[in-house]
């Protein structure tokens, strides 16, 4: 039976601020990546995060971002592998904490925003997330999305790397993704036309019309879609109808 | 044998501010109090000071501070039992991911300044915090300072409670601790004097001549003075000649 | 012809981060309180806060807070009347540089949360802010809703104080205010009955009944009731009927 | 008669955090660049670094920098232009309220470590800052190293550009400056000696042998090296000896 991870970046909430809509979507998804406190959360809503994680059974990662709360991580700045290294070690650690208490284990590490691209830039500074991970748990797992991300990972013989695809965004036919500055609405209908395309054939229509290979083990969703929670509805119809399970990263 | 230990605040540089003189102190204590990020060090000084604790075989314990860099943690502020209960899980994480990192297991947990403060002031945020260290790992030590904490400490059947003593400041009668606003030299034979009284007779004399009990299992030593490291030679040459062993908590 | 400005606390939208309804709310007033960048905002907000204000000619003031985003600068934290000057200062001039641009002067300030709330605690506090104003721009009006420190305002001379008045939340007959936890509805007649009384008879009537002065030139309204619209439009028409005049507390 | 400015970073201590030599070293500049709290420095010290200018009759400018004071404002950031504009309108009018209160006026713009850069590498950076001077002040003086931003700084008739020349670093013949990692002594002859060339003729000698044109109205000397106040004694006789008088920039 084909199987699939469903991921989405919760606890971006900060302090009295609200972002999100993490009750509303995290019963649809299997694996959670958590906001670490530098460029969204807080100690607090990463307490609550893991508890609402919890009670749905979903899989919790970290989602590490550079210190850079007021650009919301998504700002790239010169920071050395080792400083990257350093923040994911730090917010992975954090994360650690709040497992611990919650009884579970933390699962993934996936980088946001401006760490997240300066991935695929660097080789140097993907390494750099890469020797984080292991250094502090062999066992998680690192979510990539960057095909040159994920062949550097497979250097790594102890690393447990998945390719994770997207659904609420198009690809060009490079297999880059078309990121619009405005968050819009979503065709929940496409949508799920891909998620099943990428889950049980590995490859999804880019924009061009040309079929490209998405290897992947995990879809990304966008809470922040206006709609986000009809196109999960509508994804887990569509599973349901194919026979496509939904699974976390570490049942996987 | 009698055995005590000596702690020290370490990693509080920040950036590129540097604060104290971890590396000619280090080689002296047996217990380091490690910063966490939110009333002083950071990611980066995380790491080094791991670094330098593992080089001397010292004990490393998270400081965790309340968010407030600009005060370096000594303002006490409206945080509710809760909220600091999140920050001390959230920063004895991130000193987990470097001690994984490290190969070495956190030993301690000490909070800083005004979170210090608002423990003995209020048994509800004493008790946050011991909640979050049973959370986190009760292998953790506590080392508590105030009679009063160390009293509700001894609730926690699990929980592993060490009294400190100061050997830099005077004490009054009632055995709290006379603070002044400079930092200034310390009589370097005075404080070897109270460290064996400590150590041996678990008393110390007062400012105003009476003995005090201080059945402390740790000594605290101020990095910051003038001449912190002199005074911790001469705490060392008398300890040899006293026969009075160091040990780190986790070896008491 | 009687007269009474409107204000409200605007800008406090961080980074990614949205709060408040500014834009709706701000036709509907006459000073804005912009946060400085402390508790809530950040430059880029201010800009925006005072370029909606001038749209629809509203005098805009700084509503400065603790160094505290974490805690909305809700939480009192031991910060000395000095610090508490310095900040004043900081984010006053902050929103100077802004006016400068738009051409407009400053108008007010109103200290934020738990800085508003400790200067009802310590006349020196108090004193600090007044002291600030004066240093930077004695035109400025000085927003007090507390009567203790309005009239520690009277000493000073130069100071041009002025007294506000809640419509939106309940009074104690001590004049001190009910503040819920949560936000919630309020009930427009209800509150543009107490704007038409504050305004021509300087009083309104407390949650038990009795009747107390409320000497104010100023209603602070919350942009963060649910029906914040609905109840500055009751109070705008009720106003009309009453032939009372909204000004700005500098055409007042 | 020769004259000339000498600048220097001033007031990047950070709450309990110090950092420079600032009361040695003000008494041998003209303008003080005063950090802005967003890279280091806080509004106490910014109060302290003013007072302190003021009382050795020192021109002050802001000195604004990136909001990362992890990294000191060192590391670039895709900081939009407005985004920059916003940050140095904010920083500035934060140290026009200072001012304020000490009488004086802010004289002069100077960008910060990483902003600095961005505006060599991007005319719209460049000018966005150019544009923030113009918001808030036009009297201000716009301090430029870069002769490709001097040239920019000249298409605006109404901005007052002054270019400014090293003498404790080595100019390549391109007329970049080779900076080192780490800060070390420097050649007080050989500083002085640039120093009046620079002065008199307008020109120094490149780390290659070849002159080249520093057509400077201000000298930029770092306080924190280990000799800076030894540098600029020798900076001060040479300078008697030459018949080369100090002015700040205001009085050029």
């Amino acid at each position: 039976m084909v199987a699939i991870d469903i991921n989405c970046d919760m606890g971006e909430s900060f302090g009295n601020y609200t972002m999100g809509r993490d009750e509303e979507v995290m019963p649809y998804i299997t694996s959670a990546n958590v906001a670490g406190g530098f460029h969204a959360g807080d100690p607090h809503v990463m307490r609550e995060t893991i508890t609402l994680a919890e009670e749905h059974d979903v899989g919790v990662g970290i989602h590490p971002g550079l210190p850079d709360m007021m650009g919301f991580g998504r700002r790239q700045m010169d920071a050395t592998p080792q400083e990257v290294r350093d923040y994911v070690v730090y917010q992975l650690g954090a994360l650690i904490g709040f497992a611990e208490w919650a009884g579970v284990e933390v699962q993934h590490v996936k980088p946001h925003g401006a760490m997240y691209s300066m991935l695929s830039g660097s080789d140097d500074h993907a390494r750099a997330v890469m020797d984080a991970i292991l250094e502090v748990d062999p066992e998680l797992v690192y979510l990539a999305t960057d095909l040159n991300i994920y062949e550097i990972a497979e250097e790594y013989d102890e690393l447990d790397a998945v390719f994770e695809g997207y659904v609420d965004l198009d690809y060009r036919s490079d297999h880059t993704l078309i990121v619009e500055k405005e968050v819009s609405e979503v065709d929940p209908g496409l949508a799920a036309d891909r998620a099943v395309s990428i889950a049980t054939r590995g490859e999804v229509e880019a924009a061009d019309g040309t079929m490209i290979d998405i290897p992947a083990d995990s879809l990304c969703i966008h809470g922040d879609n206006p709609n986000s929670v009809e196109v999960l509805e509508t994804i887990h119809e569509r599973f349901e109808e194919e026979g496509i399970e939904l699974k976390r990263l570490d049942e996987l």
